[in-house]
């Protein structure tokens, strides 16, 4: 009965969407990860999600690329929560990714992260932050995360130059 | 029981697809339009395909804009060859729309056409090509309709300048 | 003592803003409205961070346009979800905002709705998902939104063709 | 006499082009590949086209890189229906080579697919699907591969983290 | 028998193309003027061409929009030097065009000037003066409009400010 | 007490933000180099820029990638003239980079140079012929340093051909 | 003998650079305007440099669109700081104007703005802020502008909904 | 006393430029390179230009990328026509390249090619072409040379597949 459930395409996504995992880790978030393809397997979507709604799941994060049809389609079968993570794509370098999460009509929403790793490690942060708004548990924990950043950056603050 | 049915994700696209209908018109291809949003009504596409089945459509003409999911989605739910148009989108004027349709994964494609008015029109046309492929009075109608375009060109091949 | 609270760069926002504001209406979820340039006066943004943590917001809705530093900035001060509306710039039609609200780095999360009103009205439907998580009353309307769109689309689902 | 004809602008298109071949293969579609360059060697274009319309071809596959000319032109020799795969390019990935052939005025159409090997193998699936449309036992094996294609992703649904 | 033809893929280019041949005129190069669609018409491109070469035509002007083939088809079929014109498309601009028409694959060359009017003002210019490297008369009306062009802008270098 | 302040928002960008250092080591200017997140660290920003008036910094050169929020915050705390240097990001190659540090609303101006390492070597020189404005010493070292780049590619000016 | 000197491309350009020139007028900074086109008369670039650096010039402002090529160029010609503003083109909406100034190689460097008026307005403060950083009093001003700017946002600080 | 001017931004250019020689050995055509800098040694251009026409060169190749400026600021200086060769850059591929190049103001012409090699061998191909069109010698070896890559296409035109 974890808090958020992870999908993704294809297997080939999870290097990238496991930066969403290991943060869940990192901020204390127990995740559940599936793969489901909204091309090849259109029938699981909404099952998935009516599970995940039996399962009181609080945020969906799901990742695609190239024509990314999975977040957009998640969300159209749920009111939890959908945040998309646009997967790198060879050729176009997941711009085609970011538009086919981002563009979305009105009336079906995904929050989009930024394209790649940096993405699917944001995606799992603001899954905790959105958890975190009516948990204070989680919430500390965020801060908590927030003060290391800044610590790491202060203790660099200072360059050399090694020309 | 159409040959061709032809879905769009909302009435607003109708001035675009409707061109998809004229074309099918005038190369005498019968034809069905249906509103069928993927993300609104996710699960019509399903049902919309299955009827299409047993009704033996031979193509399916699919518009949708921004990030458009329509046409990959209905391929998803149909072994019925799936024409995608990407209608044009306000800020991005269908360059969202064309990388969310094409950029399809293997193994469930759709076959796109150009952004707008005359990729509708194309769609219609290309959808009676795969009819007369197989029926000798659409493919018929098509050489004479490209005859016909031949001869406009040619009845106007020497310009004058109108300074 | 609202739950969301709307900031955006500059006055000239709030047509496309308002979409938010209307969204969170519609949804029976109180929200807040203000004005905040990251640009010219970033001092206000760690303030309205730290009185929305007193005020027990739930959510952060940004809007900026063009090098749009808005969301990101605001979601560097607080641990409340922040999601981002690149509003439409004049000469890159928002790819510039989008952009620069999307590719945040690791850590510091915005998630992205589409470009202008679409995007806007889309952010308060995700807001009001996110507070749904936690309260069934929200939920619950936000459900029957999604019930009204569906029954839109299937009423107009049978076109005639206006040639 | 195949019922498919590959064609490309040049032979170091085929590690690309291969894979509608393959696709082909793998459901049963007799296929013929041959090199014929818009560029280089235009007036092999028509008479290609004239020999697939005497050999009864029922879907022409063309795929081409850069200013990529060759399925727009096979299209205007023909009215076979015509599928064109942007092959990537060097620098601009494939951007130019998709703008190239999927937007084709009104009165000629080319049915395009993603940039790529993705697009070649599904340029082969819906050629098959296409001819599926009136050939039971080609659509069974597109309903076939589809239902492999679930059965290998719903084997993989469950994903264990290897931290 | 004029030493430039002009050649457009539609008619609704000719608000464009006409610029080239308006500089023609003003540097009393003989033109002439013809539509010629390489989708529609793809047989007379090459009779154009050996009409071409037969009044010995020194330059091809050809502007298109769109997937735009025409100049590098007619480039295909003549050794006479082809330039051409990106005639602005409605959705993207002439982006489209620009690419199909500039990123010619090695062996047959166009060269392209810029998207819309400019561009095709400067064809007509390049094609005068590549006419000038070999004829002193027209070499002299090139030099003269530059210098005419330079008066122009020195009778208007120190503006004054209306506020 | 350098003249120059170069600020970056991770340590990963001193390999490009480096160029700039050299520059300036070239030109005889005095530098100093520091990590400054805007959004892991927006706090010290602020003390940074008021720490950079008391210092009597003539221009501070700051660089960032991705959703580059440094340069933009930097300028929007101090009336000392800012340089943004666009560093190449791992997808969009520094698109968004640029696009987020040069798109500034009326009101804050950043200076902005090319993406990566030649942006970075720039924004040293033009952070030196800003000191030149004021400061004939410096100023001629600037135009020693054209100096020899003139030399050095006319040294280099007649190429032979290594087939 | 004006403190900054602002130059454009085509007069056509000054309702955008006249934005430079307000913006100076308001920080109390004299400037001069002329037009000198880098393509229609190149010689004018190096004399009009040579008169700037007799004149002691502190900076230029360049405004330029399409292949604009005005701000490089008079970079090359001087060590006075040369500020870039890319003029909104009809087609490319000043991408093309934009990657034509910012990308400029290393050794020779442009400070550029954001793409039309703003961009224009934001080179008028830079080169203000520039001169303040030796200059105390127009550095008060430029202070004085950015507290009246903040000062108006503030005073709009909470919207009300016109619904 | 060459026929063709070859004019590059940089020695870095010349593996590029290199095939624009090559292509111009291969048709009898005889050339001269240098390299002249636009920013670097902008002075150049002009006497470069002047001794050109003196030489009595028949046509100018000039490469360069990023902010490219060469091939515009040489046809400013001189009435024989240039051709443009647009030099692929490190992060932007070659499109900042191609834009500064091709989209010149009416009034100056640059003919320009593809991004990189082929590209620069089409420029040699299209300077032979121009000659060619006042010289029968040089349009014959266009013809063979065209004969030839013809000949090479038929050789390979039915491929087999290596599975």
């Amino acid at each position: 009965m974890a808090s958020v459930l992870i999908l993704m395409g294809s297997q080939s996504d999870w290097p990238t969407m496991q930066k969403a995992a290991l943060m869940l880790d990192d901020l204390g978030v127990d995740w559940q990860a599936k793969v489901a393809s909204a091309h090849r397997t259109p029938d699981l979507l909404k099952s998935h999600m009516e599970q995940a709604e039996i399962d009181d799941v609080k945020v969906v994060i799901a990742g695609a690329g190239g024509a990314a049809h999975l977040p957009g389609m998640l969300a159209a079968h749920t009111a939890i929560p959908v945040l998309g993570v646009p997967v790198a794509s060879k050729q176009l370098k997941g711009m085609d990714s970011l538009l086919s999460i981002v563009q979305m009509p009105k009336g079906v929403a995904v929050g989009t992260l930024a394209i790649g790793d940096a993405g699917a490690a944001n995606a799992g942060l603001l899954a905790a932050q959105i958890i975190g708004s009516f948990d204070a548990t989680v919430r500390e924990r965020v801060i908590q995360f927030r003060q290391q950043q800044r610590d790491k950056v202060m203790a660099n603050a200072d360059l050399e130059l090694p020309k």
